[in-house]
């Protein structure tokens, strides 16, 4: 089994289509895959007559299997793959921007290199709690041509068929897809119906596999039902289980299966053509993103379909290079389903080198298109010169790389986001996944020790990825496109932006809650077309820069710097394009701009421009019509 | 640092007081502490001024000093230490009947030989979510001269004052350990009070330092406020968060801080004189267990007690020999709680070799003084003739070591319980924290095939641990005093044993709900004092024997086999004293029965012994007195 080169063949995986195993045709032809053609091909038949409908148990010995003989290639013939988490492999996972757990892991690619998922068209149908792919500390991992989706979504989602205003309930048809459970008249929505309707009532714990996940009403976004675009205004209708302005809960009748009547959730009603989605907050809500990759280095994903993920699509913490090409996150093409994946579709914590996309669509997610951020950590106490205990904030970050030796990292004070000091990490010794203990090359200087009382941040400069961004369509989402918070070079270009329900492209800054670093150095969009943004509560700027920073002036600080905007289209149902406060240097030349028909057309009188704390603003060269005008307001 | 024979010597902590490091003495004599009496001196004087009043971090690198320098002995100053989880180690833990996760971990010992932690008569309070003591995979592991208690405990408390039957209310004055919050007008207690009182209806978590336990009304517990005793009747008075008969949450208003009116929450008011524990159901309860020992031998534990644990106060699993000398789980000398542990005060798991208890008291837990099982696992799928997929079922044994290369395990059906065939265990794959893959030295007989549809079951028979029990007083309890499912030999001798809510000694069978096994083969019980059982719901037998099983006739098995009871003295407040099934040799003589003062009589009539298919049963050579007579019924 030793070819002259590198060992290169297919391990081969028969699906079980729909239901059994003898859908699967017994002889496959060469047609069958794609790549490689010439290839040993190994058959565990065997595997897969034992996993029946679920193919988890299979797969994991296929991996051990592919460790064990350096297979570069695992094909799956095109078919549809089931997995459970029942019998899948085990994983501990600190996700950054999603949740932590002991996770089931279908596709366990830890520590693997130089080596390639080919689903062959495959669609990869996953059930209950499990991620789909974990790729860890891996090296050259290639995923491509395959689907993942769920066969029940994480979210709850429902049409509203009748409302009445006198008794402020509304009906809703519930999506078939969905599970739901009334306890005590409240409405909760979950993975499978409970053996014992009364469990949530009981003493103890039940068995293992009668668990599942549960969720509440909370955490809502409403779509139209027929275009599945975000409803405008759809903030304005948000729902809670709790009513504070009735002080009572919501109630949920239940006229029919899955035709249910809701009261008192919210003191604005919804209207028939709305669909409401819940995404719940009584348990982690972001507990199965589609694809985790952990310290890797030259990830490529190639012609991937996420259809859903209880989570984000494709989450990146301190990976070097990763490509997407024809990533997509997108709707089944059949169904009713309005939302994909429950929270971003891509998402990079502290990545470096190049991340690149290329001919991708994502649509209707819970979250952002993209995030490409650090973490800012927390002094949480000095001990002596050099050494520091620091402190992750966000209950998301926790466990997520921060700093390794050798990383320059940069402290700053806390509300300004001003940096104050740098320096070089010789030691990190992990307490937990909250805090680090970290020796750095220099002392920290005596005159910002008085900031720690005032809160000092630091972040990690090594760890400051390029950004290539060409041809990707993003719309209907809650939230934004795309939001940036790295030094990189970015450059995003012949995108297609649209249909949002905040503003498109955010520029951050956060040490409050998110604790998201750090500044943009060297940006550049252009010759793309954004429209219909702020949907949510009808109004807000495409681009918004700054964020929550204590402003100071005559200091000489600008956060975000080098922004360049140039050729783009804009076609917006409000004025206003920017936002921005402590900027240097952003020019914004060659774009025109006019009114969008999708939506009525609100803030008549809101300036194009706002700026606070802003230097070497050029507004250049811009084409505005449809009676908007290159109107600037600055703040004091 | 070398001496004759073994390495002893001490490495010296010193505590900070309540408040700060400089209440320690500087110079420490040696009358501060027991032993050992000559060794060497470290002292980590830098650590405790760095640590402030949190020890978390110190003893974790006391410990990784210990480990490094092969210390035997770490002595600590007697003082009161403070740990906190902030700075403290971490380890994800599996823990049997408790609740698994990453935890932080104050003490972890993982993988020490031969070391002994002696706390000189410390008192170690620990706060928030902790994990005091962690043995894993150690030998020779001695704990002594110490106290553990929490700064808050993790169940709520409060004195009923007043009792409105018209509203269906009644008045609490809350204890002043605990902490609350009312969500709209339901009451959650919770481990500190939330920054912003109105995250809980939030978008997404919050900081993870702003985080903590939190817990609703559910879980009930009656104490009698003056005696803190169980409540006469308890189990009739039990709260809910729902009220079914009412079809409406309970509500409740804050009179005064500390003093609320609870409406609707029971269909049956209590009392003043009554004190209410909750324990919640709103997640985890059983996270913080004050000693785990895991896959460790040789055991001591001496002089030790827990006054609080969120679980229980000792959970030991998978370990060979376990000696408690003093290990008492009490009520602290001051203040005013009702409850010690939330769970069991000891527990063992899968162990072997011996388990001795010497001159303990257990008192006022939420659970039972001791239980040793093992535990049954599903067969969830064949693989061929020699591998079977295990799975454990209870949601609190996920990740429990179940079986090891060349342990023989016994394989029964699932609702006899009855044994069909035993094999040999050649190898073991984790597949998770449910699915172990095992294969077996011998086939599976065709025959019981058939079983599996029905329900196959295995329990493992080389982990059947020995158990001493002496001088050891159980009493004010919910649930029992102890329980057995071991077929090592059982010795309980001159204990004594009163006042719980259930039955004093169960042995039981379940693989229904918590799949703990087996059968009890030689059990003695002699020289003991039964006094008041069956408190919770007034009524009920001394003796529980058998539970659950499906009995067929004539088919020669019996499950729990070979028990004495003799020379005890029974001072009961109702007439039952074993109500037994599948049991076969039990004898039951020389003991003396008289009638309790201490609660009212009921059930007069009721027999003293009620049997359902028994064989050998010996009642003999008893005292009778107060009326009280050797009856018994027998079930068809």
């Amino acid at each position: 089994m030793h070819f002259i080169g590198k060992q290169l063949f297919a391990l081969l995986l028969c699906g079980t289509g729909i239901a059994t195993w003898s859908q699967c045709p017994e002889n496959l032809q060469a047609e069958d895959w794609t790549a490689p053609a010439n290839g040993e091909r190994i058959y565990l038949k065997e595997e897969f007559d034992a996993a029946g409908t679920d193919h988890s148990l299979a797969m994991a010995r296929a991996l051990i299997r592919c460790r064990e003989e350096g297979t570069q290639v695992l094909v799956l013939p095109k078919d549809t793959y089931h997995f459970h988490p029942d019998f899948a492999a085990e994983r501990y996972c600190f996700i950054s921007n999603n949740d932590s757990g002991l996770k089931r892991v279908a596709f366990d690619l830890t520590e693997m290199t130089d080596f390639t998922i080919d689903g062959n068209g495959s669609c990869l149908v996953f059930h209950g709690m499990i991620l789909p792919f974990l790729l860890q500390e891996g090296q050259g991992i290639t995923l491509r041509n395959f689907s993942i989706d769920w066969e029940h979504p994480f979210h709850f989602q429902g049409d509203v068929v009748a409302v009445d205003p006198e008794n402020n309930s509304f009906d809703l048809k519930v999506f078939d897809e969905c599970i739901y459970q009334l306890r005590g008249g409240q409405l909760f929505f979950l993975e499978k119906q409970p053996r014992d309707p009364q469990a949530w009532l009981g003493m103890a714990l039940g068995m293992q596999q009668d668990m599942g996940w549960v969720q509440n009403l909370q955490w809502t976004m409403w779509y139209e039902t027929e275009s599945r675009r975000p409803w405008y205004g759809e903030g304005l209708h948000h729902l809670h289980q709790y009513n504070q302005k009735l002080g009572r809960y919501h109630r949920v009748e239940e006229l029919a299966p899955n035709h249910l009547r809701i009261f008192d959730a919210t003191d604005n009603l919804p209207e028939p053509g709305m669909t409401l989605v819940l995404k719940g907050r009584l348990s982690k809500n972001r507990y199965c993103p589609a694809i985790f990759a952990d310290r890797c280095t030259d990830t490529h994903i190639e012609n991937v379909t996420v259809h859903h993920a209880g989570g984000m699509g494709l989450i990146a913490q301190r990976c070097t290079n990763v490509t997407l090409d024809g990533f997509d996150v997108t709707l089944p093409p059949e169904g009713r389903r309005a939302i994909t994946t429950t929270a971003d579709a891509t998402h990079f914590v502290g990545c470096r080198g190049k991340i690149q996309f290329a001919d991708c669509t994502f649509e209707n997610m819970l979250d952002d298109a993209t995030n490409v951020h650090g973490m800012y950590v927390k002094i949480a106490q000095q001990r002596g010169g050099r050494s520091v205990l620091v402190r992750r904030m966000h209950s998301q970050q926790v466990g997520t790389p921060f700093a390794g030796v050798g990383d320059r990292l940069r402290f700053s004070d806390h509300a300004r986001l001003a940096p104050l000091f740098e320096s070089t990490v010789t030691s990190v010794i992990r307490l937990n996944e909250e805090v680090d203990l970290i020796e750095l090359a220099e002392d920290l200087p005596q005159d910002i020790t008085g900031s720690i009382t005032h809160g000092l941040v630091a972040d990690n400069l090594s760890w400051q990825p390029d950004v290539e961004m060409r041809r990707v369509t993003v719309r209907n989402n809650r939230a934004r496109t795309v939001l940036f918070s790295t030094a990189g070079k970015i450059l995003v270009e012949d995108c297609d932006f649209s249909a949002c329900t905040f503003c498109s492209v955010l520029l951050d800054s956060n040490a409050d809650f998110w604790y998201e670093s750090g500044p943009v150095r060297d940006l550049t969009i252009r010759r793309c077309r954004f429209q219909d943004f702020g949907l949510g509560r009808k109004g807000g700027p495409v681009f918004k820069i700054g964020g929550k920073l204590k402003l100071v002036k005559g200091d000489g600080h600008y956060f975000h710097q080098n922004i360049l905007i140039e050729d783009n289209e804009f076609i917006l149902c409000n004025p206003s394009i920017i936002d921005g406060v402590s900027v240097k240097g952003l020019t914004f030349r060659g774009n025109t701009i006019r009114k969008s028909t999708a939506f009525p057309f609100v803030n008549a009188k809101a300036p194009a421009f706002r700026f606070g704390k802003a230097a070497e603003i050029v507004i250049d060269e811009n084409l505005f019509t449809d009676g908007l005008k290159e109107s600037r307001q600055d703040r004091p």
